[in-house]
């Protein structure tokens, strides 16, 4: 096991009703004046806003609102939001929705203090300093609830990067189950396909002897394989819902992944996707996960026939692991579809005829070598190949 | 799933050579004055106060010494801890240690800060405040490097009582596997059996539909279960140390015991037994978990048979949930036997005839009602059962 620094200080209030203690949390993380960012305007229709807002003005916050977050968000709003925080010295951003609000409200957190272009942290560098923030989720998905990760798509050349730092992890988290259960099932979906790309992602691991981790993350894989179609069947269903929900947030908040290699060539690829295409980032996961996987799967056979095993409940064929390892990624596939997701780039809303374009800004966009590295590292010429597998 | 709030801010900073890193820690953490509580003389022979001291110095942090923390600790030391910090105005305890040393730190740290008698925290009353307070473990066990709680028994009528509250969880700790390499078999053994309670205690719930953490509880026993033995058999074994410690931690910090009835009741029948005997309190947990199992296994047969198959490999027998049940139970016996803890009674060096003393100490000792509650409520009779099953 390599060394590591396992550091997540936020605090998760889980359960039903919890959205009104946000104006309790806000003041005791230090909070006076908050800019509430969310999305369109279900959060709004839905009373969630109000409700939120009744909260903080119950505590005698001053609040001011920024929505219009998109999924896949764009920097343009961070920019904006950077300005507003300035220009009203909120001291705290309350985020009400799913990664995206999370993610641009974290974007503006970090821009707000700091004096060049926000970008320069989605291009290397890592963020130091953020205004707090705090969150209300409304989708099981993402985990940046509990992360110190940040994804923003930059319009000016549609690329779609990350950025990180201990900085930006919330301060406190919301989790209500409840919320997420008017979830339209094609988000749902892709929320619990996003949750376990972040699970595999950790798993295919180039380090050895990490059972510890291994045996949690397929734990989560299992919980996300068990609840996952019980939630699509019935979105009333909350205790299925508070699993994915709890799970979601393990998922990525690395206690599952620390100690250990990870890979996140999927994301990358994935990325390509949902920045010229705008489609679910969950969906477009669940096209590129089989296809990466069947390509790299000759890297490390028996990690994927442990995974075929463990977590799919495949038979193991001693005498030709590579079959075992082939059935668990096929029924990864077929888990995917069962359960709504695009299987292949026609479904995705994505063409063939864009290929090399996705190639170029993957491997070379916003300053890469040429390649991407991971579990395995990934050429042009792998790519080209990788996207192909998705047809 | 039950609401619940979830904090665990603690920094663990995890490998090789770690240790090094406490000056800057303790620094960063905002102490100036720093009493290092510790126990025996292996921690000095080692020349691990040494380097720790070294690295506070370096730091320019000046810093006084108690040592002498025993196993199950005692309310003697607390109370001297407690007047040697408010003598040299110290602000920050670092314990270095296992479970004793920290648990001791904790009460002196909750102690200083309080105006009554620290045993107050101990007969029920929650802690609010507490110096700041890291640690340096040397032993995967007890979970306290990642807890909220603290253990200690008082002399005066030997009772072993426990306290709680955010206010002791550590600000960092330290968890070097490489330090656990020169433990006594017996002392791995019992540290692998307390790891192990503390994960059943959190699996025995009458909360339904948790299987997110059901399935992070048994990912944690399989693991101590797969390294366990390879650890006692080669107590070099760097990988199989380095999974046990952050399974021991991950076991305690209650990431997989949220939003669900715990149990507990083992903990506190076995409390007794080490109060009175001094025996390692994981021995006496190897000797006491069989027994409440098969004593209260007919509240709950089929949790007890997913543990069997899931955790213990055994098959269901689909007629008969109640013999995969108890299977499971003594695969867990005689799993506690492989690696060399005791089998009962005589071989912890407990006695028959005290069982009425237990019982009453158990059940009415420091203002108990006559009986304890978790999975199911054991009046003294249940009890006095129970420690009879262990002869």
């Amino acid at each position: 096991m390599d060394n590591f620094t396992f550091y997540s200080p936020t605090c998760f209030v889980f359960g039903k009703d919890t959205e009104s203690q946000a104006g309790a949390l806000v003041k005791r993380f230090g909070g006076s004046r908050v800019l509430i960012h969310y999305g369109g305007g279900s959060a709004v229709r839905s009373g969630l806003i109000d409700r939120v807002k009744a909260s903080l003005k119950a505590e005698g916050l001053p609040c001011y609102q920024l929505g219009g977050v998109r999924p896949n968000p764009r920097s343009g709003l961070v920019y904006e939001g950077i300005e507003l925080c300035k220009k009203e010295n909120i001291d705290f951003i309350l985020a009400v929705g799913g990664g995206s609000s999370i993610d641009s409200a974290k974007a503006i957190a970090a821009g707000t203090v700091y004096d060049g272009d926000f970008w320069d942290f989605y291009s290397g560098k890592r963020i130091e300093n953020a205004l707090p923030i705090g969150t209300v989720l409304t989708i099981a998905a993402a985990g940046s609830e509990g992360s110190p990760d940040s994804v923003i798509t930059r319009e000016d050349g549609m690329f779609k990067r990350g950025a990180s730092g201990d900085a930006i992890r919330p301060k406190f988290s919301i989790l209500n189950p409840a919320l997420t259960q008017t979830l339209p099932p094609y988000q749902t979906a892709a929320g619990i396909t996003d949750i376990m790309a972040h699970l595999y992602e950790r798993y295919l691991t180039n380090t050895r002897e990490v059972e510890v981790t291994d045996r949690l993350i397929e734990a989560l894989l299992l919980t996300m394989i068990h609840e996952g179609p019980r939630v699509i069947e019935n979105p009333d269903n909350y205790d299925a819902r508070a699993n994915i929900m709890w799970a979601g947030m393990m998922a990525h908040n690395n206690s599952c992944g620390v100690g250990r290699s990870q890979d996140w060539n999927s994301h990358n690829i994935e990325h390509e996707l949902s920045a010229l295409y705008d489609c679910a980032h969950g969906a477009g996961l669940a096209v590129t996960l089989p296809a990466v996987f069947t390509y790299v799967m000759n890297h490390d056979v028996m990690r994927f026939a442990r995974a075929a095993v463990r977590v799919w409940g495949c038979q193991m064929d001693f005498d030709h692991p590579e079959v075992t390892a082939r059935e668990g990624i096929e029924k990864l596939r077929r888990f995917f579809i069962s359960i709504g997701m695009p299987r292949n780039f026609a479904e995705l809303g994505a063409r063939e005829e864009d290929i090399p374009a996705l190639v170029q800004a993957l491997c070379y966009g916003n300053g890469r070598p040429g390649s991407i590295s991971g579990f395995v590292t990934l050429d042009e010429a792998d790519c080209e190949k990788i996207y192909h597998l998705m047809l």
